[in-house]
């Protein structure tokens, strides 16, 4: 078997026609070969959406959070909605296709299509996940950066296309430029305002004592999938949980602080801004276990 | 010849090694066939740049400020700074290669490349530019959409990539849609502390009397290439011309406006948020008439 693979859907959406009438919903290409035409919006304008789902010991995990948020980034953008049953499968297909190993991931990406066109583009992705485990054991250092935008932006201007996960994620990149500047690994967003947000491509959570909190989604940040399967093992544990709105200085106050993303998992963040913040290692150990063992 | 052509760059960067050592500079490639990998940046991330030029009459026009704003856009981004003589060529090969018309452009697009690979991906496609008389006769109506950002966000705040032509323009597209809803044909971005910006892909001219204004780059937005050009045909006309921190009550107060922009040019404003403004028809036409024919 090839070390990744790559699955073209037909038809990313049942409100717009397929590619090829009559052919299968999906078909397998070669990862290495070109795939979008350079009039996609995909590549022209950041113009489309994506997930990117963890595989751990051969199970995909929280595919269904996964899909239903794929969707819910296409309705912020007005994309036409995606058929849930062709992207699950084409997410199976695409991890069934790769070497087995114990951690992989599947990345989905819908595109408007080409402009004029009307049918979106749609691919799933599979792959190795490499290189993980040090965050998670050792963890990691962050950067608060302002977003630039207020924290009730997504409500005053849904324009803006706060809490999508879209392809329009220049900014997501260069704030882990910037957090490399700054002697870090990954930034955390905050809002003009002075509330937490989300990192670059996670979830903030943190613990005071007993109780677990993360920032809410009315913050126009995304869902978590792998928050929301933490918060469900949380409450098997005996912790409270719970979505606030947090000040900056609740991350610098809590016993200890995550990001929490499909793929890194549950990393440890050890400092915030160059202070030291101290690791809970049996609760982030707890964690990872759980969700690298997940089963769907 | 055919209406359109696409030209891939060998290297379109000096700072990255060649994607084929020993290839010519650039080479012709069929438009409607895939260029772009799944695992490019571009695509999956918004990650690169671009630059729309507009060919008049054959003449490829403001070659030059498009190349050096392409070049401020990679270097926004952290990119490898373009080859401008190798994209000079592309585009000049590209626009040569379509069949004449009177109005075409060539739109030209560099991103990061394929992750890890730390090659740009570039190229040129070139097509005929239709239906963009009629912005130019009866006028656009904009409403103003909060950009979200304070005026000031690009000092403060490099890494939310203010002022660059990134391909991240999902909310460009947004606003568009949102224009439609009220009844309108274009967006103009304010700050979120009440100073006018930009357009979606436009940049907005006010006249008061023998005096043009348009705001300044400080605010974390494009330095037009066709407002540069209008700014230097008024002062030919015996107009003043300036650059300021505009409130939003200027664009009210003006006696005419425009959004300038390449391939569309000067289109009056006719309306701001259903409020009908009047069009100077003189200008206008004058100002369309000089850039639709500019030689370079």
């Amino acid at each position: 078997m090839p070390s990744t693979a790559l699955v073209l859907l037909n038809r990313p959406s049942l409100a717009a026609p397929a590619h090829v009438d009559g052919a299968p919903a999906h078909r397998f290409v070669e990862p290495d070969e070109p795939l979008v035409n350079v009039l996609d919006l995909g590549v022209t304008r950041g113009d489309g959406v994506f997930e990117t789902i963890s595989v751990g010991y051969g199970s995909i995990q929280a595919l269904d959070a996964h899909i239903a948020r794929f969707a819910k980034s296409a309705g912020i953008l007005e994309m036409p909605e995606p058929d849930a049953d062709a992207w699950r499968d084409a997410v199976q297909a695409a991890a069934a296709a790769i070497d087995p190993v114990d951690e992989a991931y599947v990345k989905t990406i819908m595109t408007r299509g080409i402009e004029g066109d009307d049918r979106p583009t749609g691919w799933a992705y599979a792959a190795p996940a490499l290189g993980r485990a040090t965050a998670r054991s050792e963890g990691i250092r962050v950067v608060l950066l302002d977003r630039g935008y207020r924290h009730d932006v997504r409500q005053t201007s849904p324009w803006l296309l706060q809490g999508a996960k879209s392809l329009s994620y220049a900014v997501n990149r260069a704030v882990i430029r910037e957090a490399h500047r700054r002697d870090a690994d990954d930034a955390v967003f905050v809002s003009s305002d002075g509330y937490l947000l989300e990192g670059s491509t996670s979830n903030i959570l943190l613990r005071f004592g007993d109780r677990l909190v993360t920032p809410g989604t009315n913050l126009g940040i995304l869902a978590g999938t792998t928050q929301g399967d933490v918060f469900d093992f949380a409450v098997t544990q005996g912790l409270e949980v719970a979505y606030e709105l947090l000040p900056i200085a609740a991350l610098h106050e809590a016993d200890a602080a995550w990001l929490l993303s499909s793929v890194r998992h549950a990393a440890p963040i050890r400092a915030v801004d160059g202070t030291p913040k101290p690791i809970d290692r049996t609760f982030t150990d707890a964690l990872n276990d759980f969700l690298l063992h997940r089963t769907k």
